[in-house]
């Protein structure tokens, strides 16, 4: 068998305001520990805001989501514009408030939420070529807006998981490590940092993510 | 045995400015794997500078160390100046070029270099004590310049070793996920990013440092 080859979409850099950090390098790993390749993507647009993560307060500075996911990916990662499905076997979006403020607005606007147009673009060609995408944490609200009727998880948050099937989708709740399988739509997701979770848990959650992803390719 | 307690020295947040994302999560996650607790520290300075990611290109803005540390600790970190030798059984200092911009000098000024004094108090205060110190990537750097005559890796770049050595300390080449052992001093190196690895092979680099600091606690 090739290796197979993941995409994955960072929304910045920090649990505050971009990709969580460590669910994405652990995803990253997860990919290299299957055999697989990656390349990494985001958006060219500018963050929703910034976030000093020591005090929690709003910076008032602008950063590039672009520019930021750079910093988890050393460098190699492509503006989404440029991602193409023909080229990957499957996609994965971890998490972190950026997934729901730069990639979607599902953390200001909730189930009325806006998807960013090439991450909306990644997803339905992903499902057209039949191919299976993953989503940690919080990820998982930008394919209930996308896609509607899919069976998700974000964990255990009532409030969240009201929301997304408000969406459209079912909430199916898990644990640490736990994944929830959609079989016909090929979608893949485990609750990550929206449980109270030690970094070892993480790294369950995205390598149960991972290997599933692989048996649906 | 009660769980062994790590301080995780950061450097900010990216590999070209800052602490490499990778070892620094890959550091935390083998604690959590061996069963130890970590908290995370960075000096409360301003950044050498800031470099874009993406271009490679230094940016015109500031970023405090400690600020953009928080992102990779999740907002869970205090200020090196805090760091209490008395209240942990390992140090550890993941890489990237903060390590050599902002911990200390060597980027700058190779063996000439200087070392932030809180860097420097710690990793005296853990040798005074007894207890063991690891170093990831460039950040044996620091512990040659404040240690002297150490034994030490950084992979197999023979400039940078050379430079090492000008500061008293004895370089081993090793390759991935090999470490170089002290046992005089309790210092554990491993080369991770300063060779041409997988994010794989950074993992294990991170994993045999940690077990072997747990040894020599």
């Amino acid at each position: 068998m090739t290796k197979p080859r993941f995409a994955v979409v960072l929304s910045g850099c920090g649990v505050y305001d971009g990709a969580e950090i460590h669910e994405a390098v652990l995803t990253l790993l997860a990919i290299d520990r299957v055999g697989g390749t990656y390349q990494c993507f985001a958006p060219d647009v500018a963050q929703m805001h910034v976030v000093n993560h020591l005090t929690g307060d709003a910076a008032p500075e602008s950063r590039n989501v672009l520019v930021e996911s750079a910093r988890i990916a050393r460098g190699q990662i492509k503006p989404l514009s440029s991602f193409d499905a023909s080229s990957v076997d499957a996609l994965v979006f971890p998490g972190g408030f950026g997934a729901a403020k730069n990639l979607c607005s599902f953390a200001v606007d909730g189930p009325e939420c806006t998807v960013n147009p090439e991450a909306e673009r990644a997803i339905k060609a992903m499902r057209g070529a039949g191919k299976p995408i993953g989503a940690l944490c919080i990820a998982p609200a930008i394919l209930a807006r996308v896609l509607g009727q899919v069976d998700l998880t974000i964990g255990t948050d009532a409030g969240t998981a009201a929301a997304l099937e408000q969406m459209g989708a079912r909430h199916i709740s898990k644990l640490h490590g736990e994944i929830v399988v959609d079989q016909g739509l090929k979608v893949v997701s485990t609750p990550c940092y929206m449980l109270d979770s030690s970094i070892g848990q993480i790294a369950d959650g995205a390598e149960a993510v991972v290997r599933k992803l692989v048996e649906l390719i």
